[in-house]
């Protein structure tokens, strides 16, 4: 079982994804964080995000080889989230192709992965070239992925409604 | 009743928000505005809306206090918009604690409220750090006040659906 | 028949526009191409397009009188994009009025028409004047298709929704 959670910034997928991880899992599921740069504000994210997971998940880190770590789980993953691993790889000067197979090497696992994505690409396009570059990568992976899930949706005020 | 019409920048919302208002009010309800600066682009939107808007509302104007104006309601308010609302505490340095108790206060009322809020939370991340706060802050509120209202519809291309 | 796939970038609202026009197609379908102003960058995504395209459609190519060109299509027509034509409309000069009496004169033909338009203003509002000034209008003439169309669909990570 796959699924894809995407939605704007403070949408709420995030606590969304998080509750439907924990309802198909038998036992405790893990939290695959992706983040690898940490300044003062994305510390104090991280830390209101580990409240909010209490002891409900087996936090695993991995910047990334994710379909390494995920290969590894015995139980249904919850990737936190693939945009900031995006960002990661983007960092590491690695190329589109890259990218793109990482993500085909992610959707062939077997495992059960919850996905979390966000949704960038519905403000006017931006001048700079790399948030544009961004913005284009984003949505082929949200395309790719969505391809191959079960279950697709979409978090707006806090409410995720299924669209696939 | 509560509900929450959220969109992005002239999406409709406005308009299918006050339909929505005058087909639940009884008697003629109430619009409450909460533009405070206005330069010119702003006043022809004013102008603009309370030509859309005709006789069928008592305008009412508060930039702050809005719980304490709503209170005073006896019919249905439409709230225009909360976005503004928000801007107008940051403006006013009001804490996020102080905007959060007041949207608290305001969903605790007995009043039938419908809220409008902008969806800016679905582009790129951007590098003004107020800005960051503002999307934040804007998507806790909304967040907040879905979780509390019957109805909560999203608007694109003047089409709104209802997501609760 | 007109139909409207609005979504944001890389939403895949594209492909599935193609897949909508060629499914309500008896013969050949047109492709009316807006883009006038070509840079590296686009010339690419034109290329990618084509590829995607195959020989699917009679691709026709109108920056501006997109009524005229439209009018002698005897089959459906897929406008790719919209968003592109408002941007050489108001390179051009033409003041909103024009603009909007050029989208009156595409509604009232008789022709099936599916329209491709990026969804933009679900951002934050931009500093820039120039990039409100876009918003607003792709924000009203999203409204003003939507409400002539018999089918509107919101696309996101390559799901499109049907919302009318």
């Amino acid at each position: 079982m796959k699924a894809l959670f995407i939605g704007g910034i403070k949408s709420g997928k995030s606590k969304n994804a998080e509750d439907f991880t924990i309802k198909h899992a038998n036992k405790k599921p893990y939290y695959l964080a992706t983040t690898e740069f940490i300044d003062d504000e994305i510390a104090k994210k991280i830390e209101l995000h580990k409240l909010q997971r209490e002891d409900n998940f087996i936090t695993i880190e991995e910047a990334l080889n994710l379909s390494e770590k995920i290969k590894e789980c015995n139980e249904i993953v919850l990737v936190e989230c693939l945009s900031m691993w995006i960002n990661n790889m983007l960092y590491h000067e690695k190329s589109h192709e890259e990218i793109f197979y990482e993500i085909d090497k992610i959707l062939s696992l077997e495992n059960s992965i919850v996905f979390v994505l966000n949704d960038v690409g519905s403000g006017i396009i931006p001048e700079n070239k790399l948030a544009r570059e961004f913005i284009d990568l984003s949505g082929i992976i949200a395309q790719k992925i969505a391809s191959k899930c079960d279950e697709v949706y979409h978090t707006i005020a806090g409410i995720s409604t299924k669209i696939k």
